[in-house]
């Protein structure tokens, strides 16, 4: 019987993961994943990368690297990144945005402690939570970002546990309006070690958090002094409306005194399968940051590095996004046109900006577990919204759809499917 | 101001890492570094392989794997590791063995519990495990290894508190002969999470255990319940002497209640750079780690993984070690006449069968900082034994000196400088 650590022995592999194992079969129309649109990788361009950086300087890119970063990719970050300050910031790469949102867990949160998040929000990096003994609480979201007096009333209520290491915390369920179980948790700690946002095209919902509630978000953050983290994966994939300034610019604009860790990833505007992201925040943070990289991966593998940025300082960025831009665009209206010409009335949707997932809700409660199961008899899957909840034991009437994978036909054909079940389970 | 985590707040960077801004000056001499020699990089032929990969398959090159690694470099594995029981073990892929050896961590130390280590090892992977909050208890080694009464009373007088998550441990000073200091440790915790062992050319001694004590160690872990972490990142790098079996192979066939954990890395026979490593355990434990690489770094770089598949698979493996083996001969061979020809009687050191390390003992209590300090003078770095104990502000009579990065000149014109100043303060 091996005997693991309290952390890791509640640790469940993502649901995602169980539900992408029959996406495997081709004939699985799938909008489960949150993949890129392998159309959009620029093979051709990073092939000849790869192969300049083996004729000019191949030594360098197998041999040992420092745990920081490519010092090129970061400084290219730095010139590029709004609100970067030089003064007070610094980046250290990560293998993906992930592992940013993972070393902001181990660098801030003791077991025990409270991370206030979204609900629903992004299953990998809330079980990147759970694997350091952390509760989660929710609180809710709606189409402008975090509701505001609910995100107060979570601070408040879990901020009386400041003492660290002796509060004993049984659960931390809230009393906010739409959610906001705490799960997990080895029982020390107690204070809220930080909130965790996706303030562009959330995953899994689609929304933009807009600029009022992002200030507001940071008095919050100032008054009960608690640091955010903010993810970022998706902004750059902002097909319609302006860019909204990111948190990370906010607060060094208008809430100096508040700690915003910002993870950044190149996943999305580059390709994933390189594992190349990076953690922007205070010196102090990132030189913490980069003692935790040091006895984990090292350094992130250098020759990805080296490729994202030649590539990222080579190519011209506007018009290889507008591409990008343009492809999401049409696949997502395609997904939503389809949507509405199928779905009965008891079936809404987001209609996102940007990003690669929308988020549908089916008014009333649902066996929204034998609608996923239907669908996957008819070669259909889909996400259940309660992988995304902090208490994935609860009921969710609501359901995830991925856009930027499935081909256009595809996503005709199993939009269509999607509405026969619906009909009939829903009509 | 920023509060971090409490298992993160103690967390410096490695000594090391502090030494190494010095060997940035292209005029030091640097014996500190554990770079494997740059003429050994495969140069061409990673090249190659990397184009090859962008012509035949460069989309999975480039889009999201599986969290366990790429099946063709897992299955490489599996058919060449000794001792691998394809009905009891799996292999998943790490950015380097460091992250195998971090994964251990978490998996299996809550916090304030105590990992058994070689007095004196490597401290990249004594920081991992300090990252964890865990408290560190060295066990004294000698040429062969552990010294196992040592092992056994250390293992006996921590076992006592294997309640988990409420015995308190203020520190753990064991009584054994040679050290055996705890550190850190957020006390909560407090059972022996696992045995920590490099069996093959130590880290930083050189080392390599034999077999009658590697069979003791298992039955110690055995007798106490207990992992172990066998890290072998130089095992292939033998130049002298026969192979001697792993405590994986060992255990399966001798001791099969024993849980170890094997951390293995393509660093030393590939190229570092690359971050590809992987661990090979009881499923049950892979599973695990599978969960936890999905919420780190997700996977591997997946290109890194394709590129030491096609090398590992294509290349004649055992005319790329001989060729390895002679270079690392030569130059350990040279380093230890170099050293026997210029220090004085007090001085000894180890000479590896092979490895990249060895580990020089002066005879009494020296000032072994102030010794370090006249070499960086005289532009020469070398690594002060205190980095590799468990209590890092304890005093060492050693220095570690690697001879796998310094050219065959370089090694005698240190040396010599190493010489000098052992003369004037040890003579």
């Amino acid at each position: 019987m091996i005997r693991f650590s309290g952390r890791i022995e509640k640790l469940k592999p993502s649901a995602i993961r169980e539900i992408l194992k029959y996406t495997a079969d081709p004939n699985v129309i799938s909008f489960a994943a949150g993949n890129p649109a392998p159309e959009c990788f620029p093979v051709e361009k990073v092939g000849e990368i790869t192969a300049e950086i083996f004729r000019d300087e191949p030594v360098a890119a197998l041999q040992y690297a420092v745990s920081e970063g490519y010092t090129p990719l970061r400084d290219y970050i730095k010139s590029t990144l709004a609100g970067f300050d030089p003064e007070l910031d610094d980046v250290v790469i990560t293998s993906g945005g992930q592992q940013a949102a993972e070393l902001t867990a181990k660098l801030f949160a003791d077991e025990g402690d409270v991370i206030v998040c979204e609900e629903p929000s992004f299953i990998g990096v809330l079980n990147a939570f759970r694997s350091y003994g952390t509760a989660l609480v929710g609180a809710a979201t709606d189409e402008r970002g975090f509701v505001l007096d609910t995100l107060e009333k979570t601070l408040a209520e879990n901020s009386g546990n400041a003492t660290r290491g002796n509060a004993t915390r049984g659960n931390a369920t809230g009393g906010n309006a739409t959610g906001g179980n705490a799960t997990g948790g080895n029982a020390t700690g107690g204070k809220v070690a930080f909130i965790y946002t996706i303030p562009n095209f959330n995953n899994p919902t689609g929304r933009c958090s807009d600029v009022t509630r992002r200030r507001g978000l940071l008095a919050l953050a100032q008054k009960y002094d608690v640091p955010v983290l903010e993810d970022n994966p998706y902004g750059e994939l902002r097909f319609r409306g302006g860019d909204i300034p990111s948190l990370k610019q906010l607060a060094r604009e208008e809430f100096p005194s508040v700690t915003v860790v910002y993870a950044g990833s190149f996943s999305k505007i580059l390709a994933p399968g390189l594992r190349v992201g990076f953690m922007c925040a205070d010196k102090a943070v990132t030189a913490k940051a980069t003692a935790a990289l040091q006895v984990s991966t090292v350094h992130t593998s250098i020759l990805p590095q080296m490729i994202a940025r030649r590539f990222l300082t080579r190519t011209d960025m506007s018009s290889s996004l507008s591409f990008l831009r343009g492809v999401y665009k049409r696949k997502c209206t395609l997904m939503t046109a389809e949507l509405a010409r199928v779905l009965p009335a008891r079936v809404t949707f987001t209609r996102p900006d940007g990003g690669m997932f929308l988020w549908a809700t089916v008014d009333g409660e649902v066996d929204m577990a034998g609608f996923c199961g239907e669908l996957l008899k008819r070669n259909v899957a889909v996400v259940p919204g309660s992988a995304f909840m902090m208490d994935e034991a609860a009921r969710s009437n609501c359901f995830r759809l991925n856009y930027s994978t499935p081909t256009d036909e595809n996503i005709v054909i199993g939009i269509g499917r999607i509405g026969e079940v619906a009909r009939e389970m829903f009509g």
